[in-house]
């Protein structure tokens, strides 16, 4: 039930993905008052920062409620700016620096979000070859390159493989293959040939039986395909094959990309630093 | 030069990507001092908790400097246990929440990071279907969705397109499809037919020559296709064509994926908020 509307923007002079993910997670905290959210990446002049303080204002002026401002920014004229309006500012970025500079014993660049800009070339390859490994690898297309995958992700249709595998080779350039067992895989209680010799890489998805056949319900509708026998025959054939086969493995159902690829990291005893 | 080298440690009781994202943000403000960088998820339970902390005393207590610690922890008794350690403490919730908490007239639900659960699945499932959308828009594969597309980038061979549009299906929900210009559609000074009706959803993708030329001898080296002066005239060619066609184009030279996709939203005037 939402007790009130608040405007929340989210203000970087870089891309902003920083203080979209951390306001977005502190707001998550409050979830009796309804929210409207705004991205304002790449305010990086006083112009900009200027126009963008007049919107603030008149929102406050006009509805009575000051935006919650929860900003990354670097550059020190666009920050003062902001931090003048008439908006609740919630700045990530200042009240830590000082903290560690103290800490450190050093002095920190005050330069603009480095976080997000491309420092290392090596590290930006990694992300896109990685990218390219996953397509390469996706749902069985080949099956001649997982001595180079970090992981193989195995699991029937639709229970969140290739997303996932997308995620872990985007944001933390991982190397994913996946393998979908399908009908075919099911004549014996087995590993199917491509992936017995890579047991140590394998990592199962299972998943809600019902919640697999809605997916392929909104995919293929009344088709044999998601029919939910069909769904529980499959989920009931791959929990038995990773028990049998010792496989760990991890359920999709009610969880994100995001909490299944570091999930799987932790699991995989992947060490993981973002790209 | 690196004058010292620190062990960070991003820890949460659940993904720990926001406290990743922005300990990331702030360690690269200081680029004097190198850093040993240590993802610790789900770190969910008091026992965890005090395993950890012998990890970081153990780290003070045998190299001399303190750990810095960047936590996103929501539960009391895990936090209260880390914040006792013989590391620095960072903690990017509490000072926010308790001033949130103020501003809004509200309590929050202490409840463990929302931010990356799953609690809408119409969300979920647009992130999914987005990235479905993606895959099977790549590199031209199909023309007949873009009726579809939130937007279409186009470009040459390995600018950038593919990791960009799978970028922001995952971390956005969007439908992005992407056409590559090739020798094919050199011929005239024309829009290729598949875009000409799709204008207004457009985006070009440019690069440095030189660049485009070192990433291609990467993938296919000495071949007609990573030679400088086929990555010219490719190059010159859609500068010219998106000039011409006043279509908004973008450099992807030294921009990281991040970066591409949020100014692509910006300057598409895309809505953004993270799925």
């Amino acid at each position: 039930m939402a007790l009130s509307n608040r405007t929340v923007f989210f203000i970087s002079d870089r891309t902003g993905i920083t203080a979209e993910t951390l306001g977005r997670s502190l707001i998550t905290q409050f979830d009796n008052i309804s929210f409207t959210q705004v991205a304002l990446p790449f305010i990086d002049t006083a112009e900009k920062a200027k126009e963008l303080v007049k919107k603030i204002n008149l929102i406050f002026q006009t509805g009575g409620l000051r935006p919650i401002l929860f900003t990354t920014i670097i550059q020190d004229d666009v920050r003062q700016i902001i931090a003048k309006s008439q908006g609740f500012f919630i700045d990530f970025v200042h009240p830590f620096i000082g903290s560690l500079e103290t800490e450190l014993q050093a002095k920190s660049n005050h330069s603009v979000g480095l976080a997000h800009s491309v420092q290392d070339s090596t590290e930006y390859h990694k992300r896109i070859e990685a990218v390219n490994y996953a397509l390469a690898n996706d749902d069985g297309a080949t099956i001649y390159n997982y001595g180079q995958a970090d992981v193989i992700l195995m699991g029937v249709s639709r229970s969140g493989k290739t997303p996932t595998s997308l995620y872990l080779a985007i944001q933390f350039g991982l190397r994913v293959a996946n393998y979908p067992i399908t009908e075919d895989d099911m004549g014996t209680h087995k590993l199917p040939p491509a992936l017995a010799s890579y047991k140590k890489k394998l990592l199962g998805l299972t998943i809600d039986p019902i919640e697999l056949h809605n997916i392929r319900e909104l995919r293929r509708p009344n088709s044999p395909y998601a029919n939910l026998a069909q769904c529980q025959k499959e989920v009931a054939f791959v929990d038995s094959l990773y028990e049998k086969e010792e496989i760990p493995f991890l359920s999709s159902t009610h969880r994100s990309i995001e909490e299944l690829a570091t999930k799987i990291m932790s699991m995989m005893g992947l060490k993981r630093v973002m790209q």
